[in-house]
């Protein structure tokens, strides 16, 4: 079995960790992490003291923490020999450069406490310097995952970028979706159906092609009538850029 | 069993007709439209003819062509007897004055000759003038959907324009991923569990709650460096903004 401490309590070490146990590859010695509050959820040796003296043996060193403590925690694993990765979506692997033997193992997935996800759906996007432990991240991510990519840290940087558009923005345009029910009293529920289709229908067709309303049709009268329903403010701001956006597309 | 024309030949009108013949509540007795191409998929009695001369008795008039035809479409019904509705989110009732008999029948979905939809899971908005039209319709509407709304025109208006934000505005950002992720060599496959995901988290939570991403957490490095990324333009006008909204969104 693979031998790997995961370094940091967030979610994205806890859906890691639960995903690593469910499968009979990677064996997780030691979870290590700052606020001993979240550690209770992983149910084996954990620590929240970090430091050379107490990292036990591995194969595979995670650090799974907020982008800006990615050096620093990466730092504090003093043998440069252990092979060491982090999972971000914008930061390079050299990020890591006191370790000769770095890597990334980046999930493309949004990640809640309050949701299960099937880790054998997410994507997984790893990158190595030195060949042979490309090979061990690649046995490493098979085994919870059917999507496994090598990306270098530029396209993950561009395709951190693409997620922010498909996930972050879109939640926003929820948001806002949400704010105009309630403040019309209009129950959201009414929205959810259309939020699926919108989002299945691309399973198997480009966007591109999917695309309808008024800003695409050119319809003068709606985009008009829908910029002054929002007044002035970031709202309809929003609105006349996004439309302008769709309409520059339908040119090309 | 109730007696229907159905007038235009588009996207709405042949998924109207498709759900109205699953069920054995409304009959369609003819469909009207202009072109002859398109009603071949009405296998039935169609006509390219419209005006009254050639409208058949009816309970209800169904008019499903764009928001711009709807007003000369109601004309050319000339018994001013006729209860007539349109299908449009946009367009208020009182565009059917012509007859005191009016009503509207929203359907709240995308439609898209590709794909099949399950009617029984789109929320329909009524509207009618008359009280006892507005039992028929909703009558009408019960046959085929589970979720049938009564909703006035003013609301409609701001229903409609939810509805831009959560189809047309999200559609738009998968646009602008896919476009990243073709402009760097990367299988836009990647993103569609998060896509997924996204839309589904929402099903049983508050999307307030479920924003993440750089522009939430202001994570000024990040937001720098993808601005970088995408240079200048409406692209990156659009993620300045929307990163904006956000971190406004986070003040409410």
């Amino acid at each position: 079995m693979l031998k790997v401490v995961l370094i940091g309590s967030g979610k994205v070490a806890k859906h890691l960790f639960d995903a690593f146990r469910l499968g009979n590859v990677i064996e997780v010695v030691q979870v290590i992490g700052r606020h001993s509050e979240s550690l209770r959820h992983f149910d084996m040796v954990s620590t929240n003291l970090i430091g050379e003296d107490h990292v036990l043996d591995a194969d595979i060193y995670i650090i799974a923490v907020s982008d800006g403590a990615i050096s620093e925690v990466s730092r504090s694993i003093k043998n440069s020999e252990r092979f060491v990765v982090h999972t971000s979506g914008s930061i390079p692997m050299n990020v890591l450069s006191g370790h000769n033997r770095r890597g990334v193992l980046y999930p493309l997935q949004t990640f809640s406490s309050e949701r299960a996800v099937d880790f054998k759906k997410i994507p997984l996007c790893l990158e190595a310097k030195v060949p042979k432990d490309l090979k061990l991240l690649r046995k490493l991510a098979l085994s919870i995952s059917d999507m496994v990519f090598e990306i270098d840290s530029d396209q993950r940087k561009y395709l951190h970028l693409a997620a922010v558009f498909a996930n972050n923005f879109t939640n926003h345009m929820y948001v806002l979706a949400n704010q105009i029910c309630e403040e019309n009293g209009l129950p959201f529920e009414m929205l959810k159906p259309l939020i699926l289709e919108t989002a299945e229908k691309i399973e198997n067709h480009n966007p591109l092609i999917m695309q309808t309303g008024p800003a695409l049709r050119q319809d003068l009268k709606v985009l008009k009538m829908q910029s002054d329903l929002l007044g002035t403010g970031t709202r309809a701001a929003l609105y006349e850029l996004i439309s302008k956006s769709i309409q520059n597309q339908k040119k090309l």
